[in-house]
């Protein structure tokens, strides 16, 4: 990318105290190409190669088609994903994949920069569709159907949501009931509730399904099962006999993916298209599952497509370093209103608003994709094998259902606020934020509702925090919560054991002394979450004592404040895998910098927070003044690096593509200022009005 | 419309305590048709007639066309207004209008839920273009141009920002120079950054323009002048000699406008082009001006196109409206989870979440509305000439430069937040919401960015306060603020003098006793303002003593908090509102429950701002602890009221026009239930699984 920024002025801003952490410098700089080398991650190599592909013009979302263009384009551009070799690394080496479940989303998730129609049409078809047959299925149905499915040969449909059902998928009312006269399901949608809706590929494309129905064996309903089912014919592309559907029709965003409704009529499948890795049913129809309980198999056949929830978390971060990238480069041109000179006006970026607006969602960025990197890591290791105990598939649940919500919403934010910060150039189709938000808008919904999202990790806290205080009586649980409320300083280390604490009554006055301090913004923002849980906890005590109506009615009460818990432990994720991060850079003007963001991520969230802990007594009404003047003094250190902090994310002219990020606006603005400066020079400029008139009056007082 | 959704389980929830204000009844009920007669404020006659048309399918947005194919629609729906007699209320009686300044806006604004682009649009033609010569220029202008504007024979632009300037319009480069010799202006654009840019009917159907520019004539620039200019030949439809433009493309949203841009080359006028109502130019070049001060003057001109931030607000106020009609509607309706029985699911709006993300936002939409009415009449006050005083016109910018940054932001909030709760369904197009959040993005931006304009009203802020001390000297204004930081209490009356107090040190304490009491927020809402303006005003004392730069430069380190107090303003205003709006509430049962509305609003913003009540000792942190807790408390108070409190907006399902919002989603519920239902009492039901694993351990230990 040309170097089209003078950057020389910005760098005059030296922060006036250098850092402790760069020894004999007050200077840090960033070294852009390392930091850039950190961020890519473990699987650099795969990211790198779908970064190129994301530059081709041939996979870029053409703005302004109508919505059938645009699906055809994204149908085709599909076809080339396979031609080029992109989309197969988690399936098996002996289909031509590569067993490579990191790599496969950390290669998925960067075609959002191409266009997020390509990343979730893609992610249907081999993220959803494809891998609930691997998962889900066994050796024959691999056989059959994945090598077909890879080379989109069968289009196909992840079938679970239901018009009625969307976050209770348990609760979905498709049913396959087993026929032993024939040995063969019996698939069937009752009511208009239980159509498939929301479907990918669904209205168009689909020709297979991997349908989700209750299993119904001799009376028995075994719960949510996935069952194989031919959806149309490959000729003439008509649904198969029993089968119908309808298109969802234009959406938000995202037309690039043919969504639709599905309902069947008595449809008959053979026995052997269920997907029978965890639960099977034998001719006869005896039903047989290697886990007994119910509850646990349905969590864990919806735990293999736990990568949906990942590659999104990626996906969001992504486009928020794009956004910020373009807004950012942006507003080192563009200048607005001469505050502090009669002839030059002042750039953007120096605008602490501005740089409020900006610099925060950056900081958030850069956590969330650290924390996205660890949840990427979290995955493989459960995939490949290395580490997949049931707690690790558990914490890895955890973990998705955390960092998704708040990376979607993050980017939605952020779009919308780099949208804002470019003004009417922002609003542009040509810049793009309007066209990434309005696509990326419903993966706050998609892959689990980022609310529903929060409340799971809110019972996991619960659970755990429970489990903590299993071999205590009611009394010592009363004192500790008594303790909190009045202020008892609690200390944690460690990302998952929220219930685990010492008493240590001294560690928040410390935290209070100095909140740039690492252990005191890891103090704090701890505490928060161990308190809200304990008190949440304590509220619910002996719920699962009362009925079933007034139990609910309890945690209902308690449902804002739960879902504020998970979100805090969401945010101190972040700040751990940013805490983390920062022990790797080994360039010491990079963490000088790198430490001021994470410190403006932290501070960030304790000012959102503050009347939190001022009301707990974690910070004193003085300390809590000092919050925001922190964070604006951060804002004037961070200011010289912005650029680098952006271009660190490694994103080219071809993956950004906003017309306002070119260095089109600096050649405008010197191209005003030339003219204005020859016109001086020349005299012939007009006077101005309101010099004429100073003129006159101290012509009159002479 | 027809009645769908059974109120009567909602209604059994009937608040514990009776209000006061609701003598011998536990059971307040809104009156909803008195609601919406007061609702509808002082236009109601127009409004409706406006809604009239905004019911009708020839105006309705259609989804999914190309912007080519957008822009065709919306410009034959002009015609329609045209046709309809809909949209000359504020032209001269004399030219067929009648002279009503405030109906015009109130049936601008409600065009918005038939299409945004035709809102704008029109708002383009009429509103900008036709209002630019109907108030800058004189009786000449009004013969010859007007009555084609209104008829839409001349459709036309308004062509003030410029690529290069938005916000400061003083700055927008584009010249006028008068030569004597032909009695003409020449206009002209110097460079790349002076093309005006984002103009509505730019790309396509101009024929005409008011173009802003520098007035420069005999050597002196006497700052920004409007100009009528030809734009197109009416034949031929191309650019006129010496005039070229480009088509600023698809946006992010409203793309049933052809915005574009314009560039002039030395395009000569004749001198009477000049709208000349401010200011005049003699033919021989001589210039004068009612107004003496070039600054005075120019806020003066500007002043006079304030309607367009009036409307805006009013738009956002409706587009809110509509989104929460359809997403409680749907909250009602659709039942997910079964919590609390097991057979029958939970109604969405019956979750403490959901409520607090639908109720806060209807008690906002609430306020914005009501402060949008006072807005409108003091619009109408000020253009009507019933109040025209220069304080008056100040007034009546500050209050719209404060209040349409609150309404549009909200305005994207609740969409997105509507969007979001109604979940997948949310986000197809059938419903609106994503569609309506599209086109309103960019009202954050056009007519003065939010941001902009809320800087505005923080100057407009810190000069009342410096007036207020102008007569005493720094010592007393340092104690006034060592006095607020240490907590001591201040009380304020009326809207707009920020700086008017009593220290009385007994209101806050009183105030902590009771957050619904109205005083007690009144209280605590306005001292913060105060104390916010206050506090810049001290750090910002002696400024204008500074170099430029260095008053620039200590403005600059207090923006992020000047804007916050300018929001505080805003929110107060529209807090004081919604009080001043139940004051006309005669039904008890309405007063009731819009009280609690209200307080719902008050708190909320008290609990957003808490941790600033508890630094400045506003609150103690007792107090501050039950904020959240009395939330709650009004949202299930307020549960019973939130079908009354949509419908009584008044749209129909014409104007709704939200798939969701039909009843369709109870017809599914009934008949999903009653299939189950019926297999219970059939006996035909599988057994469930856990069923029948918990009989059997039942069964071992018998």
């Amino acid at each position: 990318m040309t170097e089209v920024v003078d950057r020389s002025a910005a760098k005059g801003h030296a922060p006036v105290t250098a850092p402790s952490l760069v020894p004999g410098s007050a200077q840090p700089a960033v070294d852009v190409h390392a930091l850039g080398e950190q961020l890519l991650g473990k699987w650099a190599a795969v990211r790198l190669q779908a970064r190129d592909l994301a530059a081709r013009p041939e996979l870029h979302k053409t703005e302004g088609l109508t919505h059938t263009d645009h699906r055809a384009r994204v149908s085709g551009q599909l076809q080339y994903l396979v031609d080029n070799g992109a989309v197969h690394r988690a399936f098996p080496s002996a289909l031509g994949g590569s067993d490579d479940h990191g790599g496969n989303i950390a290669g998925f998730e960067e075609l959002v920069v191409a266009d997020p129609s390509l990343q979730i049409k893609a992610g249907v078809q081999w993220g959803l569709f494809g891998s609930a047959v691997m998962h889900l299925g066994t050796g024959e149905h691999h056989a059959k159907w994945l090598p077909g499915i890879m080379s989109l040969e069968i289009p196909g449909c992840f079938a679970m949501t239901e018009t009625g059902h969307g976050s209770d998928v348990a609760s979905i009312a498709t049913t396959a009931t087993y026929d032993p006269a024939t040995a063969e399901f019996v698939v069937h949608t009752p009511f208009r509730a239980a159509w498939k809706d929301y479907i990918g590929n669904a209205a168009i494309d689909g020709l297979g399904a991997v349908v989700f129905a209750q299993l119904i064996t001799r009376g028995v309903n075994h719960g949510v099962h996935a069952f194989y089912v031919d959806l149309r014919d490959p000729e003439t592309r008509d649904f198969l006999p029993g089968i119908g559907g309808e298109d969802d029709g234009i959406k938000g965003g995202l037309n690039g993916i043919d969504n639709g409704r599905l309902h069947f009529t008595h449809v008959r499948i053979p026995r052997t298209n269920l997907l029978n890795r965890y639960g099977d049913v034998a001719a006869d129809g005896t039903y047989s599952s290697p886990i007994a309980s119910p509850g646990r198999r349905f969590f864990t056949m919806l735990g293999t497509l736990v990568q949906g929830r990942v590659s999104l978390d990626g996906a969001a971060v992504a486009a928020s370093k794009v956004a910020l990238k373009a807004a950012i480069h942006y507003a080192t041109e563009r200048r607005q209103f001469n505050a502090s000179s009669h002839t030059d006006e002042e750039v953007l970026l120096d605008y602490q608003r501005h740089q409020r607006r900006l610099f925060t969602r950056l900081a958030t960025t850069y956590a969330a994709g650290f924390a996205h990197e660890q949840l990427l890591q979290k995955f493989d290791d459960v995939f490949s094998g290395a580490h997949d105990t049931d707690e690790d598939r558990q914490d890895l649940e955890t973990l998705a259902a955390a960092l998704k919500p708040l990376s979607t919403w993050h980017a939605l934010d952020t779009l919308q606020e780099c949208r804002e910060a470019c003004g009417g150039a922002g609003f542009l189709i040509e810049n793009r934020f309007a066209s990434l938000r309005a696509d990326l808008d419903v993966y706050a919904t998609f892959e689990g509702d980022n609310t529903v999202l929060l409340q799971l990790v809110a019972k996991r806290l619960l659970a755990d925090y429970a489990r903590e205080f299993r071999s205590v009586d009611f009394g010592v649980l009363a004192r500790y919560v008594v303790g909190q409320a009045t202020g008892a300083a609690i200390h944690r280390t460690g990302l998952r054991q929220v219930a685990q604490f010492v008493a240590d009554n001294g560690s928040v006055q410390k935290a209070a002394i100095a909140l740039r301090d690492e252990e005191s913004q890891r103090a704090l923002l701890t505490d928060r979450v161990q308190t809200m849980v304990a008190e949440a906890g304590a509220a619910l005590k002996g719920s699962n004592r009362l009925s079933h109506e007034k139990g609910a009615a309890l945690f209902n009460r308690h449902q804002n404040e739960l879902i504020d818990a998970a979100q805090a432990h969401a945010e101190l994720l972040q700040w751990e895998a940013f805490t983390d991060a920062l022990r790797d850079v080994t360039d010491p003007g990079t963490r000088a910098v790198l430490t001021w963001l994470r410190d403006l991520f932290g501070l960030s969230l304790i000012e959102t927070n503050l009347s939190w802990y001022l009301m707990n007594g974690r910070l004193s009404m003085q300390r809590g003044r000092t919050v925001g003047e922190y964070i604006n003094r951060l804002l004037v250190k961070i200011r010289p690096h912005a650029l680098d902090l952006v271009d660190a994310f490694g994103y080219g002219e071809d993956h950004v593509r906003a017309a306002i990020a070119t260095g089109a606006e600096k050649t405008r603005q010197d191209e005003a200022r030339a003219h204005f400066r020859s016109q001086r020079a020349s005299g012939q400029s007009p006077v101005d009005e309101k010099v004429l008139i100073a003129r006159t009056a101290a012509g009159r007082t002479k």
